[in-house]
């Protein structure tokens, strides 16, 4: 298959990179680095990379930034920190990417373990995951032409676990090479409106 | 208790301010109408509002608006509709006036069935409704002095019936008066962090 990853160099990216092509196309894609460059808070931008790449069978996302701070100090502008970037980033990348995939072909995205496990600070990530969980959740019901939509829920990342340990008590992290394994299963899997979470 | 209800004037607010006022002081809010005008996608109105307000010991929004439209033509502007309104909307209300709650006050958002029941041309809805939801469970660990917050989830409502019916196959719509019974429940119940489904 030819696979788009967006957020390719990303500890996640890395990894699912490094899984899918063994047996893939792969083409990468980031805000910094990759075969193209691009933002997903723009609509253009994200028009101009479908119109370099063309038709692929597989959309991947494993990017998305989310305000993390106290419930107490937050204010309405850094929430909408999440929801233009995690959120509509992604969105964007699936309304737009849609009519660039081949038949049958399908949209990962990433949402993680504080859609339904809250931590403290983490109020806007828990509702940004829980978002882009329910726009696969509806969307997987009105794609055309056998094209598939799943979202890949991670706990943290062990490869993170130095920089978030005190921010996740008692969580349990996964290696990113197994969190790939999630986008495998979506991808060369049968399912549709699917979590796949790895915790 | 003095209460404070956003979208008063609209079919379910009409209901819950017609419950909750037999035993409790109701103050209206609203875009174009109530006791005092507010504009739930500002920041300064939100703040004008408890400002004129002041302490109150429950907040009650029965407000937002999402985009509904095919999948296939959705933009992101499109989607970005119930990111602003129903979703940021709420969540301002509740940033804000989490200042404004006397100790052991509740915060009570409006969700909808589509959270976890998709319609066709519902994705906004759904992804919107879940993210309010995943905002009231993690910002419930979070509120401090005995505060609370909670989502009502409603099904389509009856009143609404024949505008929405053919966007609701087989779904059994509820009284406003029902939906109304479960603000009462977020009200002067103890829980923090639910979604009441009506439905």
């Amino acid at each position: 298959m030819k696979i788009l990853v967006v957020g390719a160099s990303g500890t996640l990216g890395q990894a699912v990179v490094a899984h899918l092509g063994r047996h893939h196309r792969i083409i990468t894609a980031g805000r910094n680095s990759g075969d193209h460059r691009v933002d997903l808070r723009d609509d253009a931008s994200v028009a101009g990379l479908f119109a370099a790449v063309g038709r692929v069978d597989a959309i991947v996302s494993a990017t998305g930034s989310v305000h993390f701070g106290p419930l107490a100090e937050m204010t309405a502008a850094q929430f909408e920190i999440g929801l233009q970037d995690k959120l509509l980033g992604q969105v964007r990348l699936a309304l737009l990417g849609q009519h660039h995939l081949a038949d049958g072909g399908s949209i990962t995205l990433t949402t993680g373990i504080l859609a339904e496990q809250p931590i403290r600070l983490g109020a806007n990530a828990t509702a940004v995951n829980a978002a882009v969980e329910g726009f696969v959740r509806a969307a997987a019901c009105e794609l055309p032409r056998g094209l598939r939509i799943n979202a890949v829920s991670p706990t943290v990342l062990g490869e993170a676990w130095d920089a978030y340990a005190d921010f996740f008590p008692g969580f349990e992290p996964v290696s990113a090479a197994r969190a790939a394994l999630a986008f495998q299963r979506s991808i060369e899997g049968v399912q549709t409106g699917q979590v796949y979470k790895v915790w």
